[in-house]
């Protein structure tokens, strides 16, 4: 116990020429024998370690390198909880790793205020490659002002700003952007119900004013015009974007005897909402009700039944993200901004309706 | 565009007091209306985004408050893929943020390298408060001596080595530990399953020298001791802790035709992938083979039928992470080391055996 008080008034670190000294054996080796993965004789590895404890050497304490600037990616998100946020997580990490830069996340809880705080921290470091703001909010102008001025205080410093899932800025301001296709995805989803016979689709949506929502809303409008089949807008229900939103929203059109054949909701988590309250109900899937979700994660291969949804490139997204950012791509050169495709996975939750249930058109 | 290439050779950074001149209001005004949470009519609003802009003014690059020197936390983990970790970082940055602090999380891939490389990072900051370390690993005198190493250069820089459901150090090293009662949730799940009549139960485990998979195995054990069951070894398989791991493990029980009635995995999405093989082989859960998973994460209500499961409190975990770092007990004081309960939550997934399925004892 007495090491632990003493241990704030002790000044000159010790070096690694030090322990090697003290271990007696080169710099070289008592290197190999902090560093795991090679091979170093097992008592010539404990030497080394009792010399690092005898000296209080802290093994990673190296000078830092002033001179390579960039060298650290940060990731802004409200949660990680999401499995779109930590899949796009995990490709960012993967990829800054392999460009042999670390990667931190900053978690801000959807608080405006500390993400200004961490933008205010991100803003005065010097080895910062790029930050990449990951998810859907609304678009206001207060939004687009603030993330203008992050983008150009970052691009000051020589770091990007890279906008992943979220809506882009204006022109000139010097951002990248990392998009998946809402639109493509939903158009797919909604068009797989309609080519299977189902006119009356009810669509559990996320937040009315998130540029995610209107992209989705944009694919399910547009399918049905394409298919010719009018949309009845009471079929259209805002709901929080998550397990308990889905439900809810799900009981409130079964309590309000709307008329549907089929569910679109916005992810997957929904979905799985949605089925516990048609479930309730005594309605099978597919067999009374047909359902649709957004994103694949990994709960939409274990509902009963296995979900059809739309396939997200998350990880992919993260990696695009951190190879825009280090590719620095000229203004202008139509590179800044990079949209991924989606595609369906069909499942088991979807039935072709019977000619007959088709309504009049 | 041309605006983006000027950007970096601009030099005197505009003050809020010249955004607050041009857009002819207060610097109190001025502040308000890039702070979004208070109230200021649009058009004011509007008026100082515009100076902002025009001034190219970096709306959070406020002065450092170097004095203020503790304000930051950060987590070192694999992955936030995993919904424990991903869960603990949302504790983590919950109570971050309820203390007035940042919080970050570092994503290593498991790559002891990097997770070095992020400790010599984080040991050069002046403003850290605590590195909150989250995941069982394997206990080897190396790791034992790294993370040592690290928790002495933290605490001469005063700031604080939290280890998470890691294996505690050595006395007198100036760690704090929190951890989840690995023993107690297997024997709560081993011996829910004896006292409902099952006697060959076969176990799925992660890594094995994993601290997590030698504290639940430890349970596992001592249940079987208590309700004089005699373990057949041949019923523990360690499979890898993620659901092709469990699909794996389960396929290759039921293909050496071992003789079980309930299974026991050491994580949920194990038995996800225990409950697809099980399905493949024509066998109903828990109509022919009862299941127990560990960790009660989303995706084990999802699962039909509903999983049993032990209840692992991950958030709370991280959050008594951040309280304990921001406490700083005093060594010795007996609060260096908290043990947080779980408790098993009965679904739908374990029947009582019959008695005249007991085998002779």
């Amino acid at each position: 116990m007495d090491d632990i008080e003493a241990e704030p008034t002790r000044r000159s670190a010790p070096t690694l020429r030090d322990v090697a000294r003290r271990a007696e054996v080169s710099v070289a080796t008592a290197s190999r024998a902090l560093t795991s993965d090679y091979p170093v004789a097992e008592s010539t590895r404990a030497r080394v370690l009792r010399a690092v404890e005898d000296l209080n050497y802290a093994v990673t304490s190296r000078p830092p390198k002033r001179n390579q600037a960039a060298s650290h990616i940060a990731m802004v998100v409200s949660d990680v909880v999401s499995p779109l946020r930590s899949h796009v997580a995990t490709g960012v990490a993967e990829a800054a790793g392999d460009a042999g830069r670390l990667c931190s996340v900053y978690i801000t809880g959807g608080d405006l205020q500390r993400e200004e705080q961490v933008f205010a921290r991100l803003e005065e470091q010097d080895d910062l490659d790029a930050v990449i703001l990951v998810g859907g909010v609304e678009l206001t102008d207060a939004y687009e002002q603030r993330m203008s001025a992050h983008a150009r205080a970052l691009h000051a410093r020589g770091a990007q700003l890279v906008l992943c899932g979220r809506p882009p800025l204006p022109a000139g301001v010097p951002a990248l952007v990392v998009e998946y296709d809402n639109r493509g995805g939903a158009y797919a989803a909604t068009s797989h119900l309609l080519s299977l016979g189902h006119r009356r689709i009810l669509t559990l949506t996320g937040p009315e004013r998130s540029t995610t929502t209107i992209g989705r809303m944009a694919g399910y409008r547009s399918a049905h015009e394409d298919f010719g089949v009018e949309l009845d807008p009471s079929l259209v229900i805002p709901c929080r974007a998550d397990r308990s939103g889905g439900y809810q929203g799900c009981r409130q059109a079964l309590a309000d005897r709307l008329e549907f054949t089929a569910i679109f909701t916005h992810n997957d988590v929904m979905a799985s909402g949605a089925l516990a309250a048609l479930r309730e109900s005594g309605l099978t899937v597919p067999g009374d009700i047909s359902l649709v979700g957004y994103d694949n994660i990994p709960v939409a291969q274990e509902l009963s039944p296995p979900l059809t949804t739309v396939y997200m490139p998350h990880e992919e997204m993260g990696k695009a993200a951190v190879r825009l950012a280090l590719e620095r791509p000229e203004p202008g050169s139509g590179r800044e901004r990079q949209l991924l495709g989606t595609h369906i996975v069909i499942r088991a939750s979807v039935r072709p309706l019977p000619a007959s249930h088709h309504p009049a058109q």
